[in-house]
């Protein structure tokens, strides 16, 4: 195994403390725990919004903290949920009275912490919270650690769909209206070209052939459901991209916005040749793009690979989504 | 070679396109030509700030084109230079008649080209046409494709400053001067866990071992100037911080800005890792951080590794890097 670390065990520990000292200003950890949070949290006057889930997808969650999206983000050890004491405990700093709405992607650990959470929250004073569940995942029903669709690089827009609810003012109930507008119009699909490999097992967590590709992989490095032979990107976004309209079935002219999205060991060259490829594909289904993204933004580690995540926008969504944000992965 | 490309010989052009059709708002590419321009240049009563260099850095440098950053930016195929050709129509293109500022890399054919692409432009009427030459890795004097020292991260640091001072007004003269106290002020040391594997060839540029790594390597697949065992990751700050600092030599209680940048194929988390012991180190040489930068900004395709920079700034300086920039790559 080679990788830039110290201590396996260690990794979440040290790589949380090497965001709060790159963005002393921005970001504070809650005292032992994994817990980040914006450094003026709890911020007076609005809904707060939370997320979390396991480490390894990085910048998600804690690089969404800031102005405009997240108040908190809890960091699991790698590919596991965070506790639901330091869920509460985030739910609890980030509270200003008016109510916390966490972000929760679609795995079951995350799903029953995020619940028990926010029990133990409210039994400490915090009079609102409010859960959203993100599954955009077209690949599968059910995985190894979901029951129905996992939730993966579309929480982004979720998050930014929130966090500009909240910060103009919008109460709980609206926001959690808006996050799910949000999530019921968003879909993705992904491809590995190599397996993860984690801190603490040292290896693949999947063999793949020198001439093989994964389709439909998620992001905590669980195999996907189709192995094929390795493709042209054209081809490969077409696959991808195929699918993920197939679910979504917009209508045509219909305004969207499109995520080509790095897995974390995928060059920035090759999400530019996909895009090319799938915003073409984009102007064959008649679609208008109104926001093209490329980039890292919901990782596996040091996974080689992609994945294509289209969404339909109305004014509403629209405006929420263009709304200024200051994080240290999304400044808008 | 598993990559997300279609043909090897295609690969900067479909990403070229990829990149305009995800910024359509703000870059186009001259016809006929690998050159991405700001999309509204020549930009009236300011000098222009170009760069360029060999493909496979990504985002740098098109990137970094937009308000307060880069006019335009010209993509050699990957690891080779840009024609004088296109480097000149890149100069004409951008020129607003204030005159043209070129950040080059420290590469021989890229600091040649740009010489006779400024010739070309100014016989083709524009009047006036500055270089400056980044050389900012400490590990080598001459390399495989240099004489002096090479030009890596550092350089997004110069493109911050040159496109400031252009910004608020400066003319030639005064922004080629500040571009340079910037280089003059700036140093970066790199190390690979893995070589990375161009398009071209498809197989690694150079063979290391499981359990090696390489110090002092460039940012185009050349090997590094010593090999080493694998080491943890602050073992490894402390090799190439020391070397950055030693060269540097900045007085106790200077300011400086730091950079951690992984070079493609290392995961995010890996580098807020390093970024921890980066900081450490800058406290124990008593260094004051004004800005901690972590993230992949001057890469080596699918390279697994990092560089480290460390940059003094003073008054001037820091007004330059904290100004307002609007880029795809990097906002203020």
């Amino acid at each position: 195994m080679k990788k830039l670390i110290n201590d396996p065990e260690d990794v979440v520990d040290e790589m949380l403390d090497g965001m709060e000292v790159a963005y002393p200003d921005r970001l504070r950890r809650l005292d032992g725990t994994n817990v980040m949070v914006r450094e003026d949290a709890p911020v007076d006057g609005k809904v707060a919004i939370v997320s979390g889930g396991g480490s390894g997808h990085e910048p998600t969650h804690a690089g969404y903290i800031g102005d405009g999206m997240l108040d908190g983000a809890a960091a699991g050890e790698v590919f596991t949920s965070p506790t639901a004491d330091e869920l509460s405990e985030m739910i609890q700093a980030t509270d200003s009275g008016e109510g916390v709405l966490c972000v929760v992607k679609n795995y079951e650990g995350d799903v029953m912490n995020f619940e028990t959470a926010a029990e133990m929250a409210e039994m400490e004073g915090v009079e609102d919270v409010e859960q959203v569940v993100v599954n955009d995942d077209v690949a599968v029903e059910d995985s190894l650690y979901t029951s129905g669709r996992r939730g993966v690089a579309g929480t982004i827009l979720v998050h930014k769909v929130a966090g500009a609810a909240a910060n103009r003012g919008d109460d709980l109930e609206e926001v959690a209206r808006l996050a799910e507008k949000m999530i019921d119009n968003v879909r993705t699909m992904g491809t590995a070209l190599t397996s993860c490999v984690t801190p603490e097992k040292g290896e693949p967590t999947f063999d793949l052939g020198d001439d093989e590709i994964e389709l439909g992989i998620g992001i905590h490095g669980e195999p996907g459901t189709e192995r094929v032979d390795i493709m042209p990107a054209d081809e490969i976004a077409e696959e991808l991209t195929g699918q993920v309209i197939e679910d979504l079935d917009p209508d045509a002219g219909q305004e969207v916005v499109t995520i080509v999205n790095g897995m974390g060991g995928t060059p920035l060259m090759e999400l530019f040749v996909l895009n090319r490829k799938v915003q073409a594909l984009m102007d064959e289904h008649d679609l208008e793009v109104w926001d093209a993204m490329v980039g890292d933004y919901m990782t596996s580690l040091d996974m080689m690979g992609a994945s294509i995540t289209v969404a339909t926008v109305d004014d509403e969504l629209k405006e929420l989504l263009a709304a200024e944000a200051d994080t240290p992965a999304l400044k808008r």
